[in-house]
């Protein structure tokens, strides 16, 4: 199996991450990290050890690093907090995915918001000077910047935006889903309000641990409620971070897991894995330019791009692309990879595209066995 | 280490959870379930035998099997659909837990519904006659009972209960954190709307994955919006079950130690399960009313108790005692458990008791080490 369906779920994940997840909860898995005896306490002390780490990496010392099971209910927290405490006027990136458009359109359809997309010039540049009009003629509550999208791998100039929405006020949210750990970024600034991430993804943790950063004097009511070991007689959740988001028993397995990544990721450097999947990603594009029935779609523009590369290949549905690549032993997502709204913008709507995406760990053997298949696809059309 | 705090999540797990999980993520980890590659398909046959098994150990082929990833999680997705569907008057047993009641006090707050306490006598026994008078003065669209305490072990008679709410037809909702796989129950039954399941708690599976059962001809409204990797161009979220509650990436890795898990439950049986951990609490019982300092709350009527028991020392504070077995290597949990309601009812509130909770795995040398400490404890009073 040739894996280039990171963007989904990194695979495989660092060694230490499967060995010291298996030893930390076969040794210390007895607690949810509440309670005082040995166990309990190990637990705490990964958990905060952990938490520095996501500070340290996301380089936010003084914010408060918030755990959840997954950025999709990362977002729906601050999402729905934010409007819940007043936010009317939206602005949006054309490229977010359904965990955020989803929530917002709950609230659209009933006239509660405004959604306003920011403006995105056809070689798929940010135009400031264009946003910059957006928000005078509607000045923005609030500003959502997909980090990374996840269909073509654009980055966002995230700091120009906020400075520019920061300007009028607005409460700032980057979904870093596909860009923590890969991306180095100053999440420290004062200009982000809000960042997610995804644990499984970039940050090359499991699946099931995720979260977010938040500036600890913003305060956004919460919309979800339960037990948090802490101020249990308060019928109120606590007003303390990480309590207040922290509901339920945390998940002290995936805790263990993103930690080994964490650590795994210091000392391989974000720079170092950052250029190590920027040469992954020039050999998938010089090899997918080999072909001329295949087109890229992105790729231009100054801006950067991470390793997540969409396609279209003339003259076959991405379906049936998607079963001679599967039935060869090669992973790839085709469709709207939950992201809709970022084909309508690309033109890829609504039969959506091929995506690879490679991260440090792909492989010439892996880029041997997608040139044989891509081989076999043009010889069949 | 001598663990006495199952109920807050269950250690050990069978061993087959940490070599299964290991193994599965290891060789599976690359997919969350989507996607049609070999490592998707993969990914997926597990998923939909999890569901089967979870099924089958609580009897309820006909229902639906939501994952979600903790049971705080799922009980905010039901209790506040059901709100938003219409539920004004609400019953819940003297016992919830703050994951009910927090979802409840939000609304209550500001007056969109009514909570009532069904009838529990002094002695602990679910009085139904007086449950009847309480639904005729005003009748139920909402019950909400925690089968089994996590306090006090107490097993509600929970099919009586919702037999009653159903003649007036409420909606039905069995909190089964503490009795999943445990109290055998036949969840297939009409009576049942909504039971809840913690993964990492009576399951014997991972933190992180839990979920809920639900009538697949019940409707409730969205709370969380994301991704399901379905139906991806609707901007609602799709109508069908389960992609409607599964927003955002499965834990592939917590489903796999969940799998295991149940497999194990299966082989040993429920009810071998719920036998050993009844002599086990027995064993715990006798010990504790050895000591004239200590006094069991509840444990009274004719109701059945699971392995969680409170206790209250006379002479010393549960934060104190609680120290004392932490630094003597005895695992216990003090204070409220995040069930405040639950201590106003039995008279612990607001000190809390001290909880002592069994299950199949406890040892002789669990039972030898906590009588030690129990000794010295009484002689330092």
């Amino acid at each position: 199996m040739a894996y280039f369906d990171n963007a989904a779920t990194t695979y495989p994940k660092p060694e230490c991450v499967y060995s010291f997840m298996d030893e930390f909860y076969r040794s210390n898995g007895g607690s949810s990290g509440r309670g005082n005896y040995q166990l309990a306490s190990a637990a705490k002390t990964l958990i905060d050890d952990t938490r520095n780490r996501v500070s340290k990496i996301l380089r936010c010392p003084t914010k408060q690093v918030i755990f959840v099971p997954s950025a999709t209910i990362a977002l729906n927290i601050i999402i729905q907090g934010v409007i819940k405490k007043g936010a009317k006027n939206i602005y949006i990136s054309p490229f977010e995915h359904n965990a955020v458009t989803r929530v917002l359109y709950n609230f659209e359809k009933s006239n509660k918001i405004k959604v306003f997309e920011l403006h995105v010039s056809e070689n798929l540049e940010y135009d400031l000077e264009r946003i910059r009009y957006q928000f005078d003629s509607c000045s923005p509550d609030f500003v959502i910047v997909s980090h990374v999208s996840n269909v073509i791998g654009l980055i966002a100039p995230i700091e120009d935006i906020f400075s520019l929405a920061k300007k009028y006020g607005a409460v700032t949210l980057a979904d870093m889903a596909q860009s923590a750990g890969l991306v180095d970024t100053n999440v420290g600034l004062e200009l982000f309000d809000f960042a997610v991430f995804a644990g499984h993804k970039t940050l090359l943790g499991p699946t099931g641990i995720s979260g977010f950063v938040m500036k600890s004097d913003i305060s956004i009511p919460s919309v979800f409620f339960g037990g948090t070991g802490y101020d249990s007689a308060n019928q109120d959740m606590p007003k303390s971070l990480p309590e207040k988001f922290e509901f339920g028993t945390l998940n002290v397995l995936g805790i263990a897991g993103l930690n080994a990544a964490l650590k795994w990721i210091e000392e391989q450097t974000v720079a170092n894995l950052y250029l190590k999947e920027k040469i992954n990603r020039k050999r998938l594009i010089s090899l997918i330019e080999k072909y001329e029935k295949l087109s890229i779609v992105g790729n231009e523009g100054k801006e950067k791009y991470v390793g997540i590369t969409s396609c279209v290949i003339d003259g076959i549905s991405s379906d049936s692309a998607a079963e001679i690549f599967s039935s060869r032993g090669i992973a790839v997502r085709t469709g709207l990879h939950c992201a809709p709204r970022a084909h309508m913008f690309l033109g890829t709507y609504p039969a959506g595209t091929i995506r690879f995406s490679v991260n440090c760990f792909n492989t010439e053997e892996d880029f041997v066995k997608l040139e044989e298949v891509l081989d076999l696809i043009e010889s069949q059309i």
